[in-house]
């Protein structure tokens, strides 16, 4: 049995919901133009796969279409699948995760370029076109280091095989490793391996950057370049400030306040204990909401209407809650229904997932399905 | 602009999906008869809040409904609306998150029952049946030490306010913070103050224990129990092996395989130097899909074809894939398109979540939506 799902979605939580998430898509339309320009004269595509890094594929890929975006990245057959059915055939749609055996037929009926990742798919590819006499657009990936996705070392004698005129691929790519360590040996390794590889595609476009492999400079743009995380507001140069806007602000709900006395503990296994009275405030965001557990007695949040008071979530994150001191505000300053900014410009997505030893990019992939999401 | 958001859900990836996730719901039949003779004669509820902490409400709900379970509990306000949809007037609903002032009517719309977290909610809902010449059914929490959800010590004197002629609860509950360490004091410290405050409200049923309280003994069961990890296969006694059967099995599918010789690196970061010769699968599974970024380099899996064969996964979890040492398997025994069991029996979610350093809850909250469900 393979049942409905579609009643517990984003969609069914909107004015009740516990937390409000706030998706900027102008300030994604800005980071994009920001990028743009920086890759000129080398195209910007967006990579919107995982529902857009989680903000929602949809609305993101329609922002960025309307502002001159021409080329899309997806990791899964069905995204494109999705995508397809809002953007018409000019836009130029990639399939990350290749095209395994039986499935060619699906990509040519939505036009979707595969990215062909290994020399059966690249074998099967070219089969096709020479069976139909067309050069159905596909991609072919490298690897050059990451021991990911790619046709390897050990396969490249199998393209002496290939007839270009058969097959003329659309792009040439690989992924970067290390991007966002500009010292590291291995963005100049994997950008020579790159280029020596390419040479074996003739007349193809090349891509190799995505966010951070932006900033590592004008060698590592080729003819396209794949953005993702910076997109979305994510830093992609950790070690410097964050050129990007920032597109999210998580804002829970105040469901309950309360007073507890010096001694009190807070929470599942008792890992806190008020040093002194103390007032609480719980928010009605969890752990199923895609707000790690490893936060737990880790983070501070805002109250919009006293920004300069951090406010320290105290004890374990539960399922569905989680527990701020708001001791240091004024008494009737804040009140039940009050929004907290647990994610946004005060805690970004890139200091708040060193608390919880990640990435910003895992932060936004895991917002839950129980935010009320408003794109504005 | 409130946009659309439901074109990526679960059930958007179907056979395309990267991965399948098999819910037994005999298990979690069999897991609900099995607390219940536990607790009788106390009566067994289940919790479902959190989307049937992350398997699905719909489907879970049915099956427990089929079976006998005729109480409820949910988080939200509008997981409790969707649970109604489903389930006649007969079966009982109640919403753990309370009452907001002003949504009192849809509480009475949807028959569904507020658990009264605080004063506040408790004397509006008083004034609603005092108004109305009717005792709506809603139930009242009170805190006994975990300083979360419930009516505090300093706000008890409120109580003899109360006309319990005019608003007869539902139902008196509290939630235990260690009950998972049954040699820590609190949970004896809160069964007494639990047992002092239900003193404070005549005739109404009382409930304590969630999963792990059952197991604590019949004092903490009271009239009703709230059954909810132990449903889904969790193990409710941590320090004894798990009576509840497995739930879930979680099978990701290959993408693609490749060699590498001794000294390459895998991943991002280049995290992980192969030893040796070896030979990966890349699996269509990554932090996008709610597996945690923190198993890389950490953990095993299984192909179903060898199972006495650990493939350690090994680089980082990347979003929307991982990397498996297939090194030891036959050379001809695995191919593109096979299954490998990174969830389920070899690798249950409470084993796993120790390497996350969390608990088996937040690996089922977090299982994504691109996986195809498929409910056996």
């Amino acid at each position: 049995m393979s049942q409905p799902y579609s009643l517990i979605d984003a969609t069914l939580f909107t004015q009740h919901a516990g937390a409000e998430l706030y998706i900027n898509l102008s300030a994604i339309v800005q980071n994009y133009h920001y990028l743009k320009q920086k890759v000129t004269p080398a195209q910007c595509g967006a990579v919107v796969k995982a529902n857009a890094y989680g903000l929602g594929m949809i609305p993101v890929a329609q922002a960025l279409a309307k502002t001159g975006c021409r080329e899309f990245f997806v990791a899964h057959l069905d995204e494109g699948i999705a995508l397809r059915s809002i953007l018409g055939k000019e836009y130029l749609i990639y399939v990350l995760h290749g095209v395994p055996h039986g499935t060619e037929s699906i990509y040519l009926e939505h036009h979707l370029i595969p990215i062909l990742n290994d020399v059966h798919q690249l074998r099967n590819w070219v089969s096709l076109c020479k069976d139909h006499h067309n050069s159905y657009q596909a991609g072919i990936q490298f690897d050059t280091g990451m021991s990911r996705f790619g046709i390897g070392q050990d396969e490249l004698f199998e393209l002496q095989h290939i007839d270009w005129n058969i097959f003329q691929p659309a792009l040439v790519m690989s992924h970067l490793a290390c991007a966002d360590t500009p010292n590291h040996p291995a963005n100049q390794q994997q950008l020579e391996q790159f280029q020596a590889l390419k040479q074996l595609v003739p007349n193809s476009r090349a891509s190799l950057a995505a966010s951070s492999g932006i900033f590592l400079g004008n060698n590592w743009h080729f003819d396209l370049i794949r953005a993702g995380i910076a997109l979305y507001g994510g830093n992609p140069i950790p070690d410097q400030p964050n050129p990007m806007q920032n597109v999210i602000s998580l804002q829970g709900k105040i469901i309950q306040t309360r007073y507890i006395p010096k001694g009190a503990s807070i929470g599942y296994g008792a890992t806190f204990t008020a040093p002194k009275d103390m007032r609480l405030a719980l928010i009605s965001i969890g752990y199923a909401d895609g707000f790690f557990r490893a936060f737990s007695n880790k983070i501070s949040a805002i109250s919009p209407k006293f920004p300069t008071i951090p406010l320290a979530l105290l004890g374990r994150v539960s399922m569905d809650s989680l527990c701020l001191d708001i001791t240091d505000l004024p008494e009737n300053g804040i009140q039940i229904g009050d929004k907290i900014e647990i994610i946004g410009n005060h805690y970004p997505i890139d200091i708040l997932a060193q608390q919880a030893d990640t990435i910003g990019y895992e932060i936004l992939t895991s917002l839950g399905n129980r935010y009320h999401r408003i794109y504005t």
